[in-house]
């Protein structure tokens, strides 16, 4: 028997989501079924806002309801840095750290061949621009996962922007706080060995 | 920082699904901005017709467009037996076996005083003036599930339903087809005993 039309457009709309296979999406879409109806259209409004409301920041890219974002346009905070993150999650996970108070860019991707990921993709001109207007600028902070695809974005952004002068770094790599040296893989103690420091 | 508020309010719609957590929900919605806009307002269309469109068939309490729904509109399949199910999902996992063509009707629920889930609060009334009406009902099937609560409200439907000389039978109990008795809990196995057959 097949379920009934509204059912089966929703299970294929729960099914697009990462993670969400055919009996997730079934049991998500009888769940909805018996949801209070308020919560039902809060979450249809939510869907239809979040792609209707939020913009990418003209300067960094960061997702933001007014452009410029509200990081860009503060003047309080150190104009002479940019860190470049890879999603606007990122800016979220630093900005929580609440130790970093310069600006940041968001590239939304690294580069990835095999995917189809060139430099044209992601938000790469649109920093090289930015730092041509911006001549305030002393250090980008380059801060990407530790992954291939991180690292070749890092070096790529690195070759592109140390010719102007401006000083480029990038995050510690080592272990993780808290983490156990058992459990961590040879990269991750290599890197934490390179970059000991004195007590 | 706190999320833009339409990512706030769409990581809280995730939320109320169960079996997501504030770290998935929070990954759903930054997925979801990323995916094309046909596929998300389909996505809150879907959310919307399921609430609007669907209603509770007026004689089997099955989910429906129209009313009464397929099944109990259909003059072919057998008048005599109504099976009782616990959630519309059981009818199609029934429907889908394809072995069976009598009725449905679906409590919404099984008795579960834990709960609040008193006889007035599942479809039980509905199915005793059905009863009633319909006189050439000869068996009822209880299809529900071997719980605590569905045995104790199979049993309350067969005492409310014996008296009136309609025969009352419910899903044989024994081991998945499939399974391994080495795997089987206790009571699975001595219901399997009691109702072995003859080869």
């Amino acid at each position: 028997m097949e379920y009934p039309l509204p059912i089966a457009q929703l299970i294929d709309s729960y099914m697009k989501l990462p993670g969400i296979g055919e009996k997730t999406a079934t049991r998500l879409a009888f769940y909805t079924l018996d949801m209070p109806m308020q919560d039902v259209s809060d979450f249809a409004q939510a869907l239809t806002n979040v792609k209707s409301k939020l913009h990418q920041c003209s300067i960094c890219g960061n997702i933001t309801e007014q452009d410029p974002c509200s990081i860009c346009s503060n003047p309080s905070r150190d104009q002479t840095m940019i860190m470049v993150v890879e999603q606007p999650k990122d800016v979220m996970a630093f900005e929580d750290m609440g130790e970093y108070d310069g600006l940041y860019h968001v590239l939304h991707g690294v580069l990835s061949p095999m995917d189809g990921m060139g430099p044209e993709e992601i938000n790469i001109k649109s920093l090289i621009t930015r730092l041509q207007k911006q001549d305030q600028v002393k250090e980008i902070i380059i801060a990407l996962n530790s992954t291939p695809e991180g690292e070749s974005t890092a070096m790529y952004i690195s070759k592109l922007i140390k010719p102007a002068g401006i000083k480029v770094t990038r995050l510690a790599a080592g272990l993780a706080v808290g983490s156990d040296i058992e459990y961590a893989n040879s990269i991750t103690l290599k890197r934490a060995v390179q970059g000991r420091t004195s007590l």
